[in-house]
């Protein structure tokens, strides 16, 4: 899939539709305007409303409570008309293509949708034919999640300036998961020094799928001396597809207790996406221990969201440089 | 059904429930508010906060999506607070009669009620028993769609500013379709010289159904010289019922193909009021040929209802005179 | 179930859960609230906003029209940004606790939730983990809705200044009924002089469960002399648990009929917290009556919510004293 989509003529970004490709320098412009804009929202204040008269139409083929909640508290906060567009009960079911509503909801002047799809390559699909409007990956089958890998990279950020010694674990169900992708793919992108990737064999990825990565078999291997640790959660579902056991064994062998993290660096930091399973992938003390910054992820997903928003959307879209976005941040 | 429901002592619209018995100068004075409205709110401008303090609901008891999305922009650019009211988890499902359900959301300062239903005549029932707030029919049965006559006229205004020459062909499933009757109401108060209608016996209308219109069973006589030509959505479940064959023979019937469109004026509008069925009832280069304006037609669609908002519960809706609205615009 | 859980180390109104342990003070600075924001808002005026800025989350596990939309509209015009959550499609379908599911929401900023579960205990459990946010009860279970006993007393307020000469009757099922309990609360706490219970044996309370009220078999016994008659939904599903026979066997013995209200105080309210059951609990010329305020109910459903949340979140909330608040209203 061609990442060249998200681009426009000027190499400015048009939509985000992964954040592979996107480069070490534009990400850093994206997290330098989402921490503006924390600062300039923090505890309820009213901050520059960057959005005012757009509409953003939500998306979601898929049900979500977070990501949802997330991108539409981040685009009323910056001033934005929000429309959640249910699609159980949508026209698509009426023999509609994908296209021609998306063409519709663009005709009523929609800004930008933020789309989330249980097939890989919706979004770009979207992308593709989009006539004026931003598209929004908010999911994508197994493909990418970019919001969450740049909420995920801001909140390791607020504890590591530099990235470069970082070594990173993500333990779970590799194979199915866009949040490991789109994990890896900023990580590497802000240059970490190490990503170990460790899960049930049956649910890790092709060798070559993470060319960047170290692939683990054991999570007591893989966690040794590692700054952070990301758990991906565990679809129950896939236990008996990828015949991985019970619960109960994955937990001893793949979850994260309080006893395995001492084998972690020593301020490792825990991560998880969310919504947990507590006692299948982790711990419930380790979920809430001082450790975790699970919570922290949440919140930073609102500013994360309005920075890709505002840049995307915002009054300084047309600048040549998506560098120089940043230097008019908020 | 009296049309004297939509006025109230002073002749003024107070609901609207079709476009039947408006008058050609009442509909040119909303068709002039939309084309102001338009101009106000274009390229996301903040146009006038007409309804600014106003509550306005979405009752939908059918699945929608373009007709509800397009009441919910128009109403909040406009500055209302619009509620959706999600029908299959509402207190009609506990018993509680229609007119109860209306009492108690207008007894919480509702302004208006935007109303589709599957069965002729509810928006006219809740007119009946409305104490104060103004009903607006978005499509109930096989009776009208006011608001998609005005946005096709307003379509076919921006090409066509003299009505009086023009020849329109209609082509579906007529009977069923509320689109046909407000398409006919609307053109016929403002003047067009001719209205054929065309479709698969099993889906006409009855002889007297009519009265104004010019019944053609071929679709190559009926596009014959026409200005504009308006298909219609197949709701496919009809075939079987109907007896009208499958859809490819549906097609070659009565799709609208680029060979036929040429016996068809020769800057012939093609409009459909969405969702489509391409390669049932159109074709797909025409649908998206130089002489569609479908996707016009659904753009109209909000500075259309915003012109109606504006008229039923804008600060100027008191004034004596309908026509005397209009001076006011936007 | 500890009340003490509702209010702040200093005494202030933290949460609302249930109205017993209120006090007649709070009770009646909380309605005083409701009276000045109802002036400050009436007929669409914009008043203060008290909660610009704030977000609050509809929290709602059961389907609920009125309550949620009163709520919402509510919260709205006092300014807040207002989160609908789709209980059927969230997290908690996905193995995510109730719990994790509060703090990933508090982690995004909101500032209160209003809570609706069939399960007794659910607010307040939520109560016990909130972080930060305010948790109002929407109803749970048969155990509590205290907004609904606010609306009720102040809607009898706006009838009778001195509450202390005034005899009520409650009729329907009081055993499950939230609505009954909350009425119970307040009217207590106001000091009203009489409160019967009446409803089929099957339906009627444990003796010890309503202390301060007197139990009445007969309806024609119970109404007699009273100043307020509260007729309680029937849950058309408990007739036959219950085997309390059928509607028209339960109108005959405990409907509100014209000639039954006839028994009561000569100006006597009849109340009904909807939605209604005309024909079972409540004749149809009774609900419209000239006795009926069961319109005025829903009316003073936003005021009376507005005071709470006014009271929780709005700019006053840090004052040591919760009667100092009511001397800055609205």
């Amino acid at each position: 899939m061609s990442t060249d989509l998200q681009f426009d003529a000027n190499g400015n970004l048009r939509h985000l539709i992964t954040l592979e490709g996107l480069g070490r320098e534009r990400i850093n412009a994206l997290l330098d305007r989402a921490v503006a804009l924390r600062t300039a929202f923090a505890d309820g204040a009213r901050g520059p409303q960057l959005l005012a008269g757009r509409t953003i139409i939500n998306l979601f083929f898929e049900t979500s409570t977070r990501t949802r909640s997330s991108f539409e508290l981040a685009a009323r906060r910056l001033g934005a008309s929000v429309l959640n567009f249910d699609i159980a009960s949508s026209s698509t079911n009426k023999g509609e293509s994908l296209e021609d509503t998306l063409a519709t909801l663009e005709a009523m002047q929609a800004d930008a949708f933020i789309v989330r799809h249980r097939e890989n390559g919706t979004p770009a699909r979207l992308a593709a034919c989009a006539r004026r409007a931003a598209i929004l990956n908010a999911g994508d089958g197994n493909h990418a999640h970019p919001t969450q890998g740049l909420l995920d990279a801001l909140t390791i950020r607020d504890h590591h300036a530099d990235f470069s010694p970082l070594k990173v674990v993500i333990c779970g169900d590799i194979r199915h998961s866009r949040v490991a992708r789109s994990d890896v793919h900023v990580l590497s992108a802000l240059g970490v020094r190490e990503i170990r990737l460790c899960g049930p064999t049956a649910l890790m990825p092709k060798a070559d799928d993470f060319p960047q990565c170290v692939l683990v078999d054991e999570f007591d291997a893989a966690i040794a001396g590692c700054d952070v640790v990301i758990m991906l959660r565990l679809q129950r579902e896939r236990m008996i597809e990828a015949l991985i056991g019970d619960e109960a064994e994955y937990f001893s062998r793949f979850g994260l207790t309080a006893q395995r993290l001492r084998q972690a660096g020593p301020d490792a930091l825990v991560m998880h996406p969310g919504p947990m399973n507590r006692g299948v992938e982790i711990a419930s003390d380790v979920a809430d221990g001082w450790q975790s910054v699970i919570l922290d992820q949440v919140a930073n997903g609102i500013p994360a969201r309005m920075a890709v928003l505002a840049s995307l959307l915002g009054p300084d879209r047309a600048m040549p440089q998506a560098s120089a976005a940043a230097a008019s941040i908020p």
